[in-house]
């Protein structure tokens, strides 16, 4: 089997903007947390590393298997007990922590602190994404962890070539 | 959210059993990988360590989670270009060897070699599970890893009592 | 090879007290990121969490190891370029915080999140080592991430059992 | 602080070469692993992909880390507890797998079945370093594993390629 990331890249972006989240929200939650950091940081930078990460194989496969999880649950095709626990963000699930791990990890270790504090403050858009989640009908129990991920792993990339 | 993880248990052997596996399926992975190290290794003793696995939150939930996305490929509601990815067991497709970890994990790291060893040799029913995973309109891509998975961190359980 | 855990527990506890941390700490740092969550949360339960916490294999393994290497950091006994990296806390060193996982992983994932808040705020005691870190011939490289790792794992413990 | 990794990977490299193991060698178990799978691979590019390899990060830290820790058990400036368990590779330690996986892990999941391969039958120079750490006062507990690590990361890094 052949795959062509190029084209799984341009997919997993299009899957993050029908599920209401543009690489420029990402890039909103990487510059929130290290501008403190660095007096030069610009949003553009910002955003040119979350590219980066988007060119990631296991970043890619996360994106699209968690945002999956998360528009077949919508769609009623997750059965139950899975279902509740996805539908309700249920906190002791855990697998999309896990597959926001699989993310963050690709860039160290140094980039799960900054998804634990994303993901504790629900910066940018991660709060929206979460208040969406909880309307009927409505599952975004790994999306927000996924766009943490990448926010993080971004943060790490600069870090890293500092 | 209320969730009953005895119920959760029982549902986590059915989905096993409805995709082939049996509890003593995996009993002898384990017993397999254990009897050159321990003379007075038995099945049972074994069997006793898979069902002790099977409670743990992390691993009912890996389960449901795996399975669920093996079924949903089969039934064909995943979208490309996850689902050839899914149907092929993609060599560099890696969530679901993310997800077998995450079981793994739950037991310390000692576990991760057994698991490295039971995926690489195609120990016992997993390459039953593989072979049949190969047939036209089936997807065993998750199912292989979280059984691998399950029976080295049965073994590590008992490398952690002896 | 035989070896006691229980004993190992001790003397675990008594190399956290000899760099200047004692149980009651680490259970502060619990306490105070999980009063907001549950009403009903007192000191003595967090403390009985960090004490469960320290039965772990995996937990005081760690422990001694990540001390260990601070106390030979501080006497000397560590060359260069790997001396200076952990005299300096060295922001891309990251084994500390790799250690740090070992501790929180045992807990699942969740435990992730809340290790994540506390190493990016200081939180409690955290601020404190970090401050003796810097002093001249002073290493707590390791000990702030592994404090910081058992307090979340606390947490972790707790919300498990709600 | 800065730290230049051109200077670290040959300290690495040369750490390594004063523990008795060569690039040769890991390339040779890379080699070993993946001459089944891929009919054109030659020895050469195994080496080449094992010095790619020795240039992330976090390999460098880890085996500063690894080695340095066996290095000053066996000259005597380790204590007990932790001593014994490093003297005899005590197999629930756990850590020096943990700074393996830390290792393999830059490279994406797949890396950790080939390391668990590795490390259950010994590969290469890796029964060889086994061997020389069960002679008194000799200690090659983390070093097995470091090299072990490298290797399986080198074989993941043919997979992306290819």
């Amino acid at each position: 089997m052949q795959v062509d990331y190029e084209v799984l890249k341009v997919k997993a972006i299009d899957m993050l903007k029908e599920r209401g989240v543009t690489l420029d929200d990402i890039a909103g939650i990487t510059y929130e947390i290290q501008k403190e950091y660095y007096d030069d940081i610009t949003f553009s930078v910002c955003l040119y590393h979350v590219n980066n990460v988007l060119t990631k194989r296991e970043v890619i496969n996360a994106v699209l298997t968690g945002l999956t999880l998360d528009i077949l649950t919508e769609k009623g095709y997750v059965d139950e007990p899975l279902r509740s626990m996805l539908m309700n963000d249920y906190g002791l699930y855990g697998i999309d922590e896990v597959l926001a791990y699989s993310i963050v990890n690709v860039y160290g270790s140094i980039g799960l602190t900054n998804f634990g504090y994303i993901d504790k403050l629900k910066l940018g858009i991660i709060g929206e994404i979460d208040r969406i989640g909880k309307e009927p009908n409505k599952c975004n129990t790994f999306l927000d962890d996924i766009v943490g991920a990448i926010a993080a792993s971004a943060a790490s990339r600069i870090a890293h070539t500092k």
